[in-house]
């Protein structure tokens, strides 16, 4: 990961949001797809344009993203695109949204950017460095406990099986929880808003940008058991700005 | 009502946003409640705002306040108002919250104000008059039936006892539910971008200034029953969009 993939990765954040503005709160295609969530005209657009910008200057890549699926998936640099995360969101109106993009280099996400394009928020987390909030430093918060812990996470529809009552448990002992918001809610965490976020059901195009800004920010994320992400894990995410929150978070979702 | 109390209503939208806007996703005083909810210096500075305005201009009216109670609340006209409608989202760093701003006159709203102090989504209702958003016409859209609605919601936590049951048996037969938003969810049901707010437990100032701004747009908002609200109304409300979804949505949660 170079200086050079980082304003690549900008630059594929504003030609994502360019390509979306136009449809916020306007007429547009939607349709539902095999797992019932929704795409819409903006989310092709979005990852078309990414698509587009890849090809031209980083043909080698490979490329995993939402809508248009894997070029070269097995490469060892591959770029990871949800190009609008909270589609439900956006189709409602509501701007929190975002366009996520990461760079994932021997299984690792290195690089990753959270972009809400109508209320102008974006973080960018790499590996090695400070994550930067609209090109400021940002930093996670310290939190004593669970019990004094605010937890953001998007639906409880969003968890399958038994992990809606594994996650109430964990709620019911927290300060309070935040719902909604989707991928946003990763940046409050890592600018000290949030304590947690925990969902599941999560694609590797749903987290891999998360980890870098949470990680380079002074969090930690994991998965339900406090293991580290992989492009294999299983979609249970623990995202906490304080790390020490990781063990008794894991310990109430077991 | 007048031409005058719509003119104020939009000046203490603006002094309730110059109020909050130095708060937002900085360091302030925070409390929690009798009834568990948060409560910050943004929320009094916000009222305590739009009440020296109103003692100034209508000494004669009562005021009905979240954080700073009644005065001459049995008045024929009674401004009511909410600084700070979402303020677990203010406190997140989340731009959707909102203040709300009514006019009653003989116990029914006649003006409404929801207003996004950070995204700038303002709207404006009163009564016999089209709903403005941002000052041009809003409208709320069609919906064939409960089974196309795009239903939103704040959180699970906020339906008592067993409302909460009765609110699921409502989503499973909706589209989809959208979690989170607070008051600007009902923006959305007067722009035409969501179908229906479901909620209950909301008091006067909760939802005072909703019912000028959904109604204006072409919707409709009743108790659980489908009844007109008032102040007496016991917190369960239905907005809709659609006024002929009122009767099959209060089915669904009998």
């Amino acid at each position: 990961m170079t200086d050079a993939d980082i304003a690549l990765a900008l630059r594929l954040a504003d030609a994502a949001g360019d390509a979306i503005r136009p449809f916020f709160r306007r007429r547009f295609i939607r349709e539902t797809k095999e797992d019932a969530s929704p795409v819409t005209e903006a989310d092709r657009a979005s990852e078309a344009a990414m698509r587009r910008i890849l090809d031209a200057e980083r043909a080698e890549d490979g490329i995993i993203g939402e809508e248009y699926g894997d070029k070269n998936g097995g490469a060892n640099r591959v770029w990871v695109l949800d190009p609008i995360d909270g589609t439900r969101a956006f189709v409602a109106g509501r701007p929190l949204f975002g366009t996520l993009i990461a760079l994932i280099e021997d299984g690792k996400p290195v690089l990753g950017v959270i972009d809400q394009p109508i209320i102008g928020d974006r973080w960018l987390g790499a590996k090695g460095r400070a994550t930067l909030f609209n090109g400021e430093p940002a930093k996670t918060r310290a939190c004593s406990g669970v019990a004094d812990a605010h937890l953001g996470t998007t639906s409880p529809a969003a968890f399958p099986g038994d992990d809606l009552a594994h996650f109430q448990k964990l709620g019911a002992a927290a300060r309070d929880v935040l719902w909604g918001g989707d991928c946003h809610n990763y940046g409050l965490v890592a600018s000290g808003h949030l304590d947690a976020v925990i969902e599941s059901g999560l694609k590797l195009y749903d987290f891999a940008a998360l980890v870098p800004v949470v990680e380079g920010a002074g969090g930690r994320m994991t998965d339900w058991q406090g293991r580290d992400l992989d492009r294999d894990s299983a979609g249970h995410v623990i995202a906490a700005g304080d790390p020490s929150l990781i063990a008794p978070i894991a310990e109430l979702l077991a």
